[in-house]
């Protein structure tokens, strides 16, 4: 049982004009090879980490806290622009370990898709500079960069959420993000 | 005992360029007179009061979900600029109703100060666009709008915390933030 930390004294962070949270206390880098699987076209995926190459998709930059219900945990979030095939660049995507556990995301820069499902459904939020997002508790999570830029957000969530990435590694999620004849598609997908 | 609302859907909301959150599903507008004896100079306050003027201090925008430990609230709050005497406009300030309950502001308009207080103990970050500010469980806290500008932040606490505004009414606020020689001073003060 993890109790709040009674020590915890309020402080202050700066987002940085690249998006960057800073002081962090874990910051995560996630290369292509590190998401081997989850894109559609194989055969690009394979092209892009051709000759050593191994693209930076995105990076978390987080302030850790006490992992309790009332405490939050706040995070960046720098989605780089990219496809791997007609497929934008993407986060892992997770369910929350407890799975009543929602999260808040507010646009900071670029575009993207949040993409969401549930027991068979799916449903995604477009978001841009100044967006609010909410996932509401028991949804897995996922989001799109669908722009030119960098697309980056601002995360809150409860400190005992955790994240359960697993269940999307074998399982796949149901919708896939596509650039089609340039224009941005939001497709349901077999897995 | 409140449970997640299991028919949540995921949903999209839009800070716009007044820092308003719409749609919100709970807006509140704090006039001075609503603050009575909350600031320092009580002359300053009936001449501000004077003449039918009641002057508009706050507005907060609010997406209520269930008020259970795992959902979010988020809102915006608009705080104007203005003086009582050489205090500067705030916020009533509170406790949550769930003492070991935290929130996470993040600025984006203007110049302030979050002032805390806890058994004692008082606390103050300087708050500005891109500055996340973090209120640890069992701290009480208070927004004041240090510059000429509107100040206006985004808040995201856990569904349950609910709000204790009686004891700060009654015992008083451990900090003042006042104007001096064109300066903001926080000031530690008798109640």
């Amino acid at each position: 049982m993890i109790t709040p930390d009674l020590t915890d004294l309020p402080f202050g962070l700066v987002v940085d004009e690249r998006g960057q949270l800073k002081p962090a206390t874990t910051t995560i880098e996630r290369r292509l090879s590190q998401m081997a699987g989850m894109y559609a076209d194989r055969d690009a995926e394979q092209t892009a980490l051709a000759g050593g190459e191994d693209p930076l998709v995105y990076e978390v930059h987080q302030y850790d806290v006490a992992e309790y219900a009332g405490e939050l945990m706040v995070c960046t979030t720098i989605l780089h622009p990219g496809k791997v095939g007609d497929e934008f660049f993407m986060t892992k995507g997770h369910f929350h370990e407890v799975r009543d556990r929602a999260e808040i995301y507010f646009g900071l820069q670029g575009e993207g898709q949040l993409v969401l499902a549930r027991d068979g459904a799916a449903e995604a939020v477009p978001m841009s500079p100044g967006v609010v997002a909410y996932v509401p508790p028991h949804w897995a999570h996922r989001t799109v960069n669908t722009g030119r830029e960098p697309f980056v957000f601002l995360a809150v969530y409860p400190g005992d959420a955790g994240h359960d990435y697993g269940t999307i590694e074998t399982e796949g999620f149901p919708q896939r993000v596509l650039e089609r004849d340039g224009q941005v598609l939001v497709e349901r997908s077999g897995r």
